[in-house]
């Protein structure tokens, strides 16, 4: 009834396909054994020999107790898919991912994700993507939006319980979300947690960024004022709305991202200065860095209550422990001529409506209040009016 | 012979095989036809619209001109390849690569390539990643070292000749070499060449790194002077020798990479204020510019001419034309209270051997020279002695 010979060439084109298969998977794969420990060896299939090599260079005491800290990246865009894929690639123990997006090919000027990934949840390409690059990281996904009320408190258990070890919090909270509500969402959590974490944002005209560090009590939180940015001077007209995106570039990005990921290397492995404020503004290529103390009168009453927490552990501090703050030396005069330079003129700034607190040439506040408050960064914030809020959420979803 | 079913069962294997195969590879192909006309249309599956916007924003003019120009980048290492990728999500037309190096699993502490390329050349693997990520970019890609006699006479004839319309110059060169000689090899072709180009490097403990654009005949070249690096302190004992390796950090060279890309972005599509010099210290993070004028005793004959080229077309140009250049503002002082902070005093950088030339706190020169010129700016340069030729190539072996 067969042909002759068919049934031979069907089992060699099974073979053929079999063989073809296991090729492209293999392509795909890890292409790496996982490594139980850190060597400084130079060999070129050492993937940490680059990064032990900071301890010979005498930048890191310990690089190798990276393994042992775990960090949660809320936002998979255009900054927090390259801040996970640093922190892998650097061997951070345990990366926890949120997000609720799907990838699509309007992302794909930024870096990261790939236009075979379009439709995929963020966060589930996210993971494929970074297990092929290094095994030995450990990697918990999220795909809910922290805002909601069920899902927050989800949120609020994994920082306080995800670390590598079951049950202990995380060391850091990395917030990488393009929205009010999230950062809000974060800033209330990290304030109930006393949970340190660094916030990252990048302007709507794609041309201005910035990173910050927020340590609960010790350094002004989200509500305590309104975020910083680098003037970027946006037209209004050029808000969000129906038919309209904002710009955004792989270059400003991945500069964020670079910023942001570098001080979450000198705070946990304990080197260099890290940085409670520091801006990014392309157009001139100016990086104001500066810090801002907490308000006592914050509307988040877990912020005031860190404040506390604060206080009495600076009390309590043996005198020589003191180490020399930047805000400390951020006012001081530069008397070596370099030449830094702001999208917006100090009039320009004054003419502001609203108060505005001293900072910086170059940094202004996201937004300023309309109200008959003398000092904001001290005065009531905007949490507690209804009107104020809704300006601010506009305004905040165009950061 | 034959058991019962046994081809039927075969042939269904094949079938899904077939199909397992096909997902497989469709996994990997580009996920998007080309597209013809950049559109600012805001829809989910336009890869341009992100881009687009910077129109809107009055950030950019004419944001499709990008795709009138060609790039070429030398050395696709951990700058290099994250400069083709970004350049290629912000569709560049096209992109010449140069490398001689093949992936290694030592790499995969920088972004771009993964573990499953190990072993396959860096252009090679980075052209595969790139049309996957934008088929609308026009690659040619060369696999050898340009520092041979052959090969800097094809590199030389590519510059000359490879842009989008054969015949017609590069736009750019970009240097994102790891060594002194690929660095001279680029400068000395760009000088006959009268070709700009923009150098990028990383220092070689991973925390500091620098852009720099070369206009020939109004900047300094690299035989004009020692290339400037942000101080990094690196110890003599940590300089390359067998089994060791320079560190390095996907943080410094995403941010580095950004910087230079950006600085490409704001030269093609003339938005902003291109850097001459644009240094990176990650320690502090501190980021000094500034400029340099060229050496009227340039050892490179072609630095020289195009110096003479340079001061006959200003000479001729009407005056209203004239654009307030950037080294005019850079050595003016700061009111504004913004503290930056050197790894190296002042003291430190008087005692340094050799001459220095005048640079802003914290910018130092990549070595000094123990010779008797008064003026290291303006006196002959390295090139000119064998002795001091072979020390310097030792030390820019590990910048």
């Amino acid at each position: 009834m067969a042909e002759p010979g068919r049934l031979e060439r069907l089992e060699r084109r099974v073979r053929e396909l079999q063989e073809e298969l296991a090729r492209e998977k293999r392509g795909r794969a890890a292409a790496r054994a996982r490594i139980h420990t850190m060597s400084a060896e130079v060999t070129d299939s050492n993937p940490y020999s680059r990064l032990m090599a900071l301890k010979r260079m005498g930048i890191v005491k310990d690089y190798e107790k990276i393994r042992t800290f775990t960090v949660a990246v809320v936002g998979v865009g255009g900054i927090g898919s390259v801040t996970a894929e640093m922190l892998t690639r650097c061997g951070i123990g345990k990366l926890l991912l949120f997000d609720y997006d799907k990838v699509e090919l309007a992302n794909m000027n930024r870096l990261f994700f790939q236009p075979h990934q379009a439709g995929l949840s963020k966060v589930q390409a996210a993971e494929h993507t970074l297990r092929d690059i290094n095994p030995d990281v450990q990697f918990e996904v999220h795909n809910y939006n922290i805002t909601t009320l069920d899902n927050f408190e989800h949120f609020m258990d994994r920082i306080s319980n995800g670390a590598l070890e079951e049950g202990k919090p995380v060391d850091l909270v990395l917030s990488c979300v393009d929205n009010f509500e999230a950062r809000m969402a974060i800033n209330t959590a990290c304030n109930e947690l006393g949970q340190i974490w660094m916030e990252s944002g990048v302007s709507e005209n794609a041309v201005s960024g910035h990173i910050q560090l927020i340590i609960p009590g010790e350094s002004a939180c989200f509500a305590c004022a309104p975020p910083l940015v680098v003037a970027a001077n946006i037209d209004e007209k050029t808000l969000k709305r129906e038919g309209v995106c904002a710009a955004s570039l792989p270059t400003t990005m991945g500069v964020v991202a670079g910023m942001l990921v570098q001080n979450v290397l000198k705070y946990l492995l304990n080197f260099g200065t890290v940085s409670y404020y520091l801006g990014y503004n392309a157009m001139q290529d100016f990086f104001p860095t500066m810090s801002m103390k907490p308000n006592p009168q914050c509307s988040d009453h877990n912020c005031r209550k860190q404040q506390e927490n604060y206080k009495k552990k600076e009390a309590a501090r043996p005198k020589e422990e003191v180490i020399e703050k930047e805000e400390e030396i951020v006012h001081e005069d530069n008397d070596w001529g370099i030449e830094l330079v702001s999208e917006i003129s100090e009039d320009e700034l004054k003419a502001a409506s609203g108060p505005v607190p001293e900072l910086p040439e170059g940094i202004s506040v996201a937004y300023t209040i309309p109200d008959t408050d003398e000092n904001l960064i001290t005065g009531e914030t905007v949490a507690e009016s209804e009107e104020s809020l809704e300006e601010l959420m506009a305004k905040m979803r165009n950061m």
